[in-house]
């Protein structure tokens, strides 16, 4: 159990920006709410799951919509109150702490602020430990765990209550709401006990991206060796050093789709292309695939280590590419078929981190 | 309180077909459903909301989705009592009558059919007495009273409970988790006590359709003076008797529109034209509104006087026109509003139907 510094939100932040992988939403809104939240209700306290009751409920709780729209209107706060109170309300039972779905982007933020309102702790686990653009591109799907009963509620009042047959329809029904609430609404889904987050979650996920991102605000100060502490906490690797020469950017299906193509600095035979669903996805060096989804892909500035959104991308910019494997609980049964590259529709192997480490 | 007979059935689709006012989906299929579910689970009754417990719960049940698939599809029946066990389970109770939301269209039967398999009576009223597209669209709308909470559900155990803050978001939130479930499901919405069906529902929907069925029976059979005792039983008016000589059907935004252009039986020079989506909504004789929303336009063949659908309708076809008056429950404030020719966005004022009486 430890209460959240001013010291260590910041560090989430920069943490949660890095997870995000391009893509997550932007974390600095959610720290808005955050401050606000611990200014009016207090502090927030992070447990582990083996602190609390093993038959208490936990529920998540996360924006969902389009990034475009979430970056615009910036967040009440009742929606996220109000879809937990549906859901609990649903279910019979209070929750006993919250959790966030992911830890990358602005949904590591947003459990905080409301777990400050509600006067609850968040556990420090999620079930991405990056940022992902489907609610069943999660662990929680890989353990079969149900999405359902599952909440979207908007600021106005509004709210929905689902049970899906499947994790994908789920996504599909919360998504159909969503659009009609105005975009950016609240979801809490994948309840369960603090036990199964015991046994089903990717474990600390909070304190890894409070770690990584005080690492990456060492890099940015530009202390000693702090480039390879960093490197080091996270097994990441420096893939790629070059300057944006080509970029193609489009909102389709919901998503905003791109190609980015990178020149090597220093060396203009040696390119590398990333491909964007939202997040980074696929990187290709000269035509072969180097790191793949689940695995990290995170664009740093060259200059000052602050990582790149998908949205601020820019011809000319020159930029670090980092490699980060994806969270160990990752690793079993069926990643593949709802994470894996093909389930992005590229026709594409994955490519595991150890193939590329030092 | 009565038990529906097989004659009574019979009656009712097509007194159903014909307060469909050319939409509403195709009764017959769901007179199957009803018939099937009589013999499995025994007779339906009917019963005045004065015959119940005055603070128990009554629910509707109706099919929801694209008329196109409706018809395609032919319901499995567990989309019907799946919602009305997922919005019961919601408000913690269970109901004592089921009742349909529109009496017109298969709406009209489809309560018969779980009413005998939940073995609960069907209450005799309705909140249109006629078809209309939308689920804002009926008098509980110009009461005040919450669609909300609202329940979807599909064949498959999918379920979704909706609690919108007013009837149009109830509407386009049902219809966007529709979209993702088949576009043919089951809804249950506008739960309340009988004592409230008393006070505000229309009263005697189910009678008046079989007994409107009965009489067009007998026009039918080609019994004598019964054509006029079926317009004096409706209140009802011959406008106009012609052949089709022009049809424009297209399915936009969801609905099938369209119009129609008659020619009078030999009179070339008069002509009606009758404005389509889903339901017919406005005629006009000679380039003047005679017939308007929520009156129903109702198109008879004029050979069988048999009840012509929209989908139905074909180049040549010799057609009566009759008006029928709404509902009377339908005349207080805020009707235009949400059914008036407006509503469905004709610039067009209502013309009451006194205008024209005989």
């Amino acid at each position: 159990m430890r209460e959240l510094t001013l010291e260590d939100l910041d560090d989430m932040v920069l943490g949660a920006t890095l997870l995000g992988t391009g893509g997550g939403g932007d974390p600095y809104i959610a720290r808005l709410m955050v401050r606000q939240a611990m200014e009016d209700f207090g502090p927030v306290t992070i447990v582990e799951p083996g602190e609390l009751d093993p038959d208490g409920l936990v529920l998540t709780v996360a924006v969902i919509g389009a990034p475009t729209v979430i970056v615009e209107k910036v967040p009440a706060g009742t929606e996220f109150t109000g879809c937990v109170q549906a859901l609990a309300s649903y279910l019979g039972k209070q929750p006993v702490a919250l959790m966030p779905i992911e830890v990358g982007g602005m949904n590591t933020l947003i459990p905080l602020a409301v777990a400050a309102e509600m006067g609850l702790p968040v556990i420090d686990a999620d079930s991405m430990r990056r940022a992902f653009p489907q609610i069943e591109m999660c662990v929680f799907t890989l353990a079969g765990i149900s999405a359902s009963p599952m909440s979207v509620a908007d600021e106005k009042g509004n709210r929905v209550v689902f049970e899906a047959t499947t994790n994908q329809v789920a996504e599909r029904l919360a998504r159909a709401s969503v659009m009609q609430l105005g975009m950016a609404n609240g979801i809490s889904c994948y309840s369960m006990s603090a036990g199964d987050i015991g046994r089903y979650a990717i474990q600390g996920s909070m304190s890894y991206c409070i770690e990584l991102g005080r690492r990456l605000a060492a890099v940015q100060r530009g202390e000693l060796n702090a480039f390879e502490d960093f490197l080091d906490f996270a097994d990441a690797r420096l893939y790629f050093s070059g300057k944006i020469i080509d970029l193609d950017r489009r909102t389709t299906g919901g998503f905003a789709r791109g190609t980015v193509v990178l020149e090597a600095l220093g060396d203009p035979n040696r390119t590398m292309r990333v491909e964007i669903q939202n997040e980074l996805l696929i990187a290709f060096e000269d035509g072969r695939a180097v790191i793949t989804t689940p695995d990290l892909i995170c664009f740093l500035d060259y200059e000052n280590a602050q990582p790149i959104t998908t949205e601020t991308l820019a011809y000319g910019q020159r930029v670090n590419v980092i490699g980060l494997p994806c969270a160990p609980e990752w690793h079993q049964p069926g990643m593949l078929d709802i994470v894996g590259p093909r389930a992005f529709g590229y026709d594409v192997d994955y490519v595991p981190m150890e193939v590329n480490a030092r």
